[in-house]
């Protein structure tokens, strides 16, 4: 299959950020094998031609934070405080989940992110056979992890479920899907625990996913119980020898930055989830400007409320400023870098995703700019990241495979998927 | 002409949160003469049916400070201390600026705002019948002033232009016009100069809007100068004596929430823009929970950059609530507030607009709920603060008049507006 999109703007994203004006990419099968002037591309060679008039294309966002099921949990609990969400709201309903919830809420999940530009996420969950069932439907890439919590001495078992996703999953779909071990956090996992963990993902090669930082709390009991920080707890446990992923990173000193630095640990800024459950501005800028690649995501739409990463990037760079007192930290390309390029590090997939070039897997999304909010444009670069929104995404490529166009979903039943979610989320909120 | 629209669910937003399921609104000419079962209304007399199935209806947003005409500089200059993007970008701009540029930006600025769902806006700018020309065929409402800079004793002849701003069209275009007067802050108008103005505007009972205590900067000159607050400093001038909307409130202590208070100010809060130029974060909350009815604006596209109430409820509702450190700081509800009845209190409206209640005038926005990530909808008003999008508005009415009807716009020629803007805004940046 060999797709032409012509005549459209293109944001590269690549190191040189080099942009393309009216111009054209072709794809042969899931790879980007051409950048720029139609030159001798033989047209009659191609399959498929996508109109880029007005457009601009882009690498698909990648979103590394989520947790698709609590989709079920969208605008059910909100302006609350964060240990009577967790204990009285989202803990009780979490414990009533069955496999088919997860199952609709990651299709959902999953629209809404096609629809919104992301073309790949890093999910932590439970029933990840389901999320995995719903991926090879939507099309999507995904890295994805068993969220693991220790409860009592047969909390084994999910690190075992973890190492069986790997062995049956890992590099499936085509490449599509990574599997990474999802250690949920330092105070849901005894060191003994996370060292079984790191154990396991070490004997596979496997990446972490863990949630680090997040709240004022979880620090202060951190130096209450081992006198250190959540990160340098981690550190000194040997974690970040594994290549891990680190969600949020909210509450962190010089000296947390440091070790993030040295081990090259990839944080992930959550900020509307941040900011919604009050637990505080990551010092993004900070990190940024020692060289620290900071990814960004969505969390789960439970504590956001949306799976939007053109919100996110909005967030990330117009926040910071008030927070830094500096109308220069996280600039609009630094911010677009931290959806592209940046997330692709995080999930080790650098060579294949997060920008657009010779040789990657064509992940593309192209959004129409012909909007009045988008008009004039005078920097490409503000427009994305401080006028754009994820509703100006009209056609989504992942893999080379066109996901939606104009619009139109191409792989999910969206009819059906609004109807099961609401009668799921109905049943399990009112009637189990 | 009777509008029916019908099989909707109403928000009214009114005193009592009345919510309405699969209900009708019925509109006579500009005004709401009925919500609620459709009963004995006689269908026959109808003469327009909008279909509400899966859509809800609520008050159209209040925008409570806008620069329409700075739209032309939208992403234009990003990412810069907000003293070189004054002096070195936009002030030899605006310097720049012609009859014909204003007008255009202004049809521009209304396309995004109807687009998004505002249905009236308050206006401080230069060559304000431009602005009129535009609202006469936008068919927006909006409350409009010339903004008032002391350069030096010529300036008087400003005053003047608002005063015959006023004369000509106060309460012209079926009432869809108020004119107040805009001196642009104290640190632009010195105090004899504002004591014209005011005494310009008591003579004719028109309302102020100024620029209030935005930047720290701003706050500390004031103490420099007059040694008290810009607060403090225009309570004592008597200018609150006037009713006053008082842009940004940023930089306000306790002394100066109690005068704001005391004499019955109206701040707008501008998230966005606030954020992106790094000038801080306003007590919204704080100011709230004294009974003060905080409006909510979007400042101009140069600084924000859209114009999208949306997008403000949700940095106003989430931000603040890490800001206080605190997750019920600046609840979905108050958010939703301060985008509608706030907005009406300010503009001396709340009679007319601001609320869906039989009698007011007929200024409705119907929003498409269809769509993933407005599913599940386990709380209306946290789906429309946290989980909707200024994309999601499908149908706006004002005074009456449909604006836009499933997205094409009604009364506004948007090919030629985005047209006429980028040959405007493309002539004004490089060649003039």
């Amino acid at each position: 299959m060999k797709i032409l999109i012509k005549n459209v703007d293109i944001v590269t994203m690549n190191e040189q950020n080099q942009f393309y004006e009216r111009s054209n990419i072709v794809i042969e099968d899931n790879i980007i094998t051409h950048i720029g002037d139609i030159g001798d591309i033989n047209k009659n060679k191609v399959d498929y031609e996508i109109d880029g008039s007005n457009k601009l294309a882009m690498p698909g966002l990648i979103n590394c934070h989520t947790h698709l099921g609590m989709s079920l949990f969208r605008n059910y609990a909100d302006d609350m405080i964060l240990s009577e969400w967790l204990t009285k709201k989202i803990w009780p309903a979490e414990a009533k989940l069955i496999a088919e919830d997860i199952y609709w809420a990651s299709l959902l999940s999953m629209s809404e992110m096609i629809a919104s530009g992301t073309t790949t996420f890093c999910d932590m969950y439970f029933f990840m056979d389901q999320v995995i069932k719903a991926l090879d439907i939507s099309g999507m890439r995904a890295s994805l992890a068993r969220g693991i919590v220790e409860e009592d001495s047969n909390s084994i078992y999910k690190i075992e479920e973890n190492e069986k996703l790997f062995n049956e999953y890992n590099d499936s779909l085509n490449g599509r899907i990574k599997i990474m071990f999802g250690p949920h956090a330092p105070y849901t996992c005894s060191p003994e625990f996370l060292l079984k963990i790191m154990d396991s993902a070490s004997k596979l090669n496997a990446s972490l996913h863990i949630h680090l930082s997040e709240t004022r709390n979880e620090v202060e009991e951190s130096f209450r119980k081992y006198n250190k920080s959540p990160i340098k707890h981690m550190y000194d446990l040997g974690l970040f020898d594994l290549h891990t992923v680190a969600a949020h990173c909210v509450h962190i000193d010089e000296e947390d930055i440091k070790l993030i630095k040295e081990k090259n640990v990839h944080p992930v800024n959550n900020p509307s989830s941040n900011f919604k459950l009050a637990s505080g501005f990551s010092p993004v800028n900070r990190m940024l400007k020692e060289g620290i690649k900071v990814a960004l995501g969505t969390d789960g739409a439970a504590s956001n409320n949306n799976l939007n990463m053109f919100k996110e990037i909005s967030m990330a760079s117009i926040v910071n400023k008030a927070v830094d007192n500096d109308p220069m930290s996280v600039t609009a390309l630094e911010a677009l870098n931290m959806a592209t390029i940046n997330g692709a590090y995080a999930l080790g997939l650098e060579k294949e995703i997060g920008s657009l070039e010779i040789g990657k897997k064509a992940d593309i999304i192209i959004l129409d700019m012909d909007k009045p909010h988008l008009c004039p444009r005078n920097n490409v670069y503000s427009t994305l990241a401080y006028s754009a929104y994820g509703s100006d995404v009209d056609t989504v490529i992942v893999d080379g495979n066109i996901l939606m166009e104009r619009k139109e979903f191409k792989t999910i039943d969206i009819e059906k998927v609004k109807y099961m979610v609401k009668v799921n989320s109905m049943d399990l909120l009112n009637n189990r």
